[in-house]
């Protein structure tokens, strides 16, 4: 890999003559694949955009010129650009190289993406903080045409249009978001590409007007301003952008590097915002990522030889699995569930929903809005409200937030009754920071009326929809990224009754006997070791803890219950199942019996599911010492879920130790602290 | 009134004939400049309207057709034409009409608007829902043009000319949102709006084309689908549209009943959607409100003959207005000061700010980003983040809501210093659910970095705003709707040390002399009353309660103090000033040295404020018992301030007869409860 490590910053691409470019191109090509195979990542967005990346900053010059990447999975070929082609073995591990753009990483990286459509906002910033500096360098932005879906895409370019201020917008056309696009927008990008068979004639069109037009040639020259601008609309496919104040060029081909070089000069040099359409094919120079770029677009590790995904054989059902086949077989009882994704159909498991009720000759039940997640929300609450339809959205925890005003606005405070589906809610592992969902239970608890329910594994999960469904109003599931511990699947989803408990282990008979039984939850196997030991004489004296857990920290609390138990101390544990609303009897009750509340949540310590618990407690006027654990007040980190929820103090060892710890201090110091 | 007493749903007026109509118009128009004049309202967009809701009222058959607006601020004229004529006195009061759509109002009222934008996609919601019944009646979406700015508007535009479902959109173009519209979009509808008069030399040219286009026509005609789409383009002013899908019609006279009536029936029985642009004049039919538009958007009472809005003569400055001075005052000192505003320049006070940098020749240091928070957040973050600039986001804090995303991923995570400033924090009196700003605290703790100020009073907000430029990272500060106490503004900015409480009162002199002054905030004549009395005997052994409050609510609990003081009972009183990072060392002492801690708040107890420090108490492993005030977990209603206050339990009274209740309980129970 000669060339590539010759390559240390931008600048010295300026040096490569043609074939050494095409080298180049090769070399990124074959890093990207041997890295990407043992650590999985974006493969087809970045072989996608290799050309283009470096004719692009062979136009450039970096610094002071910047770019921004839109989304920010398609960065590899940045991150081999700029310095990290030795450090790129540890591409999405903990302690790596991060899969996106980030600050701390590079001076090259200017902004950390993750979530789409913001580029074109940062850029403008860029562009506008350097107003009238001519040592400012310039902006580029580059961005996908699956992103320019986004609302906030058009906020930005409504207001760059405005400013007329000087930026590049490069536009990576590959028909693509994830999946294929949907929406007008990608209609009318796809008849500018295919338009391009036309400009010779439009060119003779063009001469003709121009030369012997006659009366009606002069007609249309001196027609207004509205025919002025079809003229442009003749010689420029992009009239949309041209509308919008941005001079449009294209389309050209993202995988001509002389072009692609060529074009953003010229952009760069224009004294106003330009966007420049280059059409790329996602997955370029590897024929599976070609033959099959949904797959390919991030994709965990592989065999480069065949393009064979490594399975994760004999590990149990991914939540996403589980909720979508748990989704058609509601589906099938329920003519009105409709299901709506923003762009995400393979990723939170719509796309096999979309098969099946294409099947079923009924395909507007499955609705992809691109990547538009307020859209998406405030469809779903017009769908509700007109009163045949329950729609369930299914967006990932982190892209919620996007819709959190739509949430409060459109849904809650209508009272339209709509399904929120939140897959990777917790930590999402090497994707890292941008794209954890830690904050989906504290948000979603300040919206009234809001109902939240978090499934602690897949056979919970197949009930927690089909209550989701069964109810009125604003409904929320969250479940987490990767599979499920393996429980069966019932053949019957279960309704839960709404607020209440799911009772693991109670310290004694009388408690046992209050009228919610332990391990209710009789069809899996996962319960039978939950059913409370008989009492013993030496407990009564003994402390007592109560632990309440949600969602995947169940199976962590149910560990450490049995070494607390092992070790004499009384406990409480309770799957919780619903964050809003609580259940306030059997908070009550464990309060009054516990010498310690510990609350267990993969979420953030502000404002999630222990703040609730607090929160109940104070208003019920019951002082109890707690113990809150969840995710830090603090932006965290890429690495295997395991090391994130170490770090976290979230693995059973970590729960224990804290529990330990903490209830040493309370038993020994009576009401400590005080 | 004897034509609108008539009237008491939208088939009413199918009766009427044009003479009859136009009575109607001005008999609405006198009824809104009646009823606005007493309780205020939004006028200008009502009366720019009237003739545009009846033109299309009398083209649809409500049920089943249905209407949905956009921002529904200019909902009046469809309240009077749907039975509301009698009871619209009571508009915009405790109990009466609410100034927005509203579901349980009315059936008509088919979805409760307030925030921009969302109409298209709720519109588009219905028409799913009733894809293929014949019965289910037509969908209008009524829109503005300063709507349009918002990107989840143009998330729907995509869909809907991706779906092509049968959809009517009625763009009210009346060239405002509430101040004069900025963006790309505009200077296109404008263009449109201009081209109207080069419409008879189009029509030539069409002829032309026609008929006597020659080899030059046929090519024309031959030369593909981008040609083609130009013939389009030549004959339809609105070829954006076009482009995404949806059939343009106009633009046409919006105060002409007939041509709305028409244009409405024809597009509600296309196949496909169609955008029908009306062109309006805001405030149509009163003179004042057309000269100004903006004072007229949103007014409080006012003379109808004079047109002269009713001073609150006498009153404090609003909060707003001490924003906007302050800011200037600091742009003056510091020349990387930038100011955004989505659309509210007048609203958030920027307008001054505005004139003040225009008049110094730096009109790049004021942006308006259109109704668009996601882009003005995102574009902060690109100008923190290039390094010179320190951007000011003033957005009230309900429309803040729309861009939590963005101040989670482009902001915090990026660590730019962007400074949120958050106007209308806490209920906003009569603008009613959707516009009370109750979630702020909530949402803002749960981001990691994120610093959040709430200042007492508006001498309180010059140091805060003051403090917040002179930090890093993200900032925010928070401050009510209207009148400030009316305290003296200090000339010179005070420096808040960061997370530090203000103490106004100490039960005792240990404790006021524990390295923390009670009073410190000297320059005002309110904290003279706050200063500890001498301690007395009877009262060492006397209940002791700490009061902590944030924003407004610290006058209420200084009123509270004082009564308690005079009870007997030993008070500490803490202006927080810090929402995040609390004041650990503050809070430490006074939950050691209380037996009721009680926070006080104008936020939801969900996730705010008092949340926040029962987290920290938590996490100190101080367990005290804990009264937590604020907004309850509900949608609450509109009203004056003090009735709402009231109905919450946050004026003096309400927290008062709290305080003792609670106190008598935990004193006479000792670990009460448990």
């Amino acid at each position: 890999m000669k060339l590539l490590d010759r390559i240390q910053s931008p600048r010295d691409l300026k040096d490569l003559d043609g074939a050494q470019l095409a080298q180049l191109a090769n070399e990124i090509r074959a890093r990207i694949l041997q890295v990407t195979a043992v650590n999985g990542g974006h493969v087809a967005p970045n072989l996608g955009i290799v050309e283009l990346t470096i004719g692009a900053y062979r136009a450039l010059d970096m610094p002071p010129d910047v770019v921004t990447y839109d989304v920010g999975h398609q960065s590899y070929v940045h991150k081999l650009l700029t310095g990290r082609a030795a450090a790129f073995d540890s591409l999405r591990t903990y302690g790596g190289i991060s899969g996106f753009p980030k600050r701390s990483e590079s001076p090259y990286d200017l902004f950390g993406t993750g979530h789409a459509s913001d580029s074109l906002s940062v850029a403008l910033g860029y562009a506008l903080a350097r107003n009238g500096d001519a040592d400012g360098g310039r902006v580029l932005a580059i961005v996908g045409d699956g992103s320019l879906t986004g609302g906030m895409a058009w906020e930005a370019l409504n207001h760059i249009g405005h400013q007329g201020c000087r930026l590049t917008i490069l536009l990576n056309d590959n028909e693509m978001s994830i999946s294929p696009n949907v929406g007008a927008l990608t209609g009318y990008l796809g008849r500018i590409r295919l338009d391009k068979r036309y400009w010779g004639k439009r060119e003779f069109v063009q001469k003709e007007l121009a030369t012997r037009g006659g009366r009606l040639g002069r007609a249309m020259l001196t027609a207004g301003t509205r025919v002025k601008d079809s003229f442009k609309h003749l010689l420029v496919p992009g009239v949309v952008f041209e509308e919008l104040g941005i001079s449009y060029v294209g389309p050209i081909d993202g995988h001509d590097i002389g072009q692609v070089e060529r074009a953003v000069k010229s952009a760069a040099a224009a004294p106003g915002p330009v966007i420049i359409h280059a059409v790329t094919r996602k997955g370029r120079g590897y024929v599976p990522a070609e033959d099959n770029p949904t797959v390919f677009h991030g994709v965990g590790p592989f065999d480069v030889a065949t393009g064979q995904v490594k399975s994760s054989a004999g590990s149990p059902p991914k939540y996403t699995q589980v909720f979508s086949d748990a989704l058609i077989r509601e589906a099938e009882l329920n003519p009105g569930i409709v299901a709506i994704t923003a762009a995400m159909a393979s990723g939170t498991g719509l796309d096999a929903f979309r098969d099946y009720v294409t099947a079923r000759g009924e395909p507007q039940r499955f609705i992809d809005v691109g990547i538009a997640e307020e859209h998406a929300v405030g469809l779903a609450a017009g769908l509700a409200l007109e009163g045949r339809k329950i729609p369930v959205c299914a967006i990932y925890s982190t892209f919620l937030q996007r819709a959190y005003d739509q949430i409060i606005s459109d849904v809650a405070l209508q009272g339209a009754h709509v399904v929120f589906a939140l897959d990777r809610a917790g930590f999402v592992g090497d994707d890292g920071p941008t794209h954890h969902g830690l904050y989906d239970l504290s948000y979603l608890r300040t919206i009234p009326t809001m109902q939240i329910m978090a499934p602690s594994d897949e056979a919970e999960l197949v009930g927690a929809l089909h209550t989701a469904i069964e109810l009125d109003g604003p409904v929320a599931l969250r479940y987490p990224r990767g599979s499920g511990t393996g429980v069966a699947i019932p053949d019957r989803a279960e309704s839960w009754e709404v607020g209440r408990v799911r009772v693991l282990r109670a310290p004694d008979k009388d408690a046992a006997g209050d009228g919610v039984p332990a391990g209710e939850h009789s069809a899996d196997g996962a319960a039978e070791d939950t059913q409370p030991d008989a009492p013993t004489d030496a407990r009564t004296c003994a402390p007592t803890v109560a632990l309440l857990a949600v969602g995947r920290m169940v199976a962590a609390a149910t560990q450490v219950a049995k070494r607390l138990d092992a070790d004499g101390i009384a406990v409480h544990l309770a799957d919780m199942r619903w964050v809003k609303p609580l259940d306030g009897g059997y908070l009550t009750r464990v309060a009054r019996e516990s010498d310690l509340v510990v609350t267990i949540e993969e979420n953030s310590v502000r404002g999630g599911f222990g703040t609730g618990v607090m929160e109940y407690l104070a208003d019920a006027e019951l002082t109890v010492p707690i113990l809150q654990l969840g995710t830090p007040d603090a932006f965290t980190t890429q690495g295997t879920m395991e090391q994130l929820l170490h770090d976290a103090g979230l693995d059973a060892d970590g729960i224990y130790d804290s529990v330990c710890a903490r209830l040493q201090r309370v038993t020994g110091n009576g009401k400590q602290g005080i």
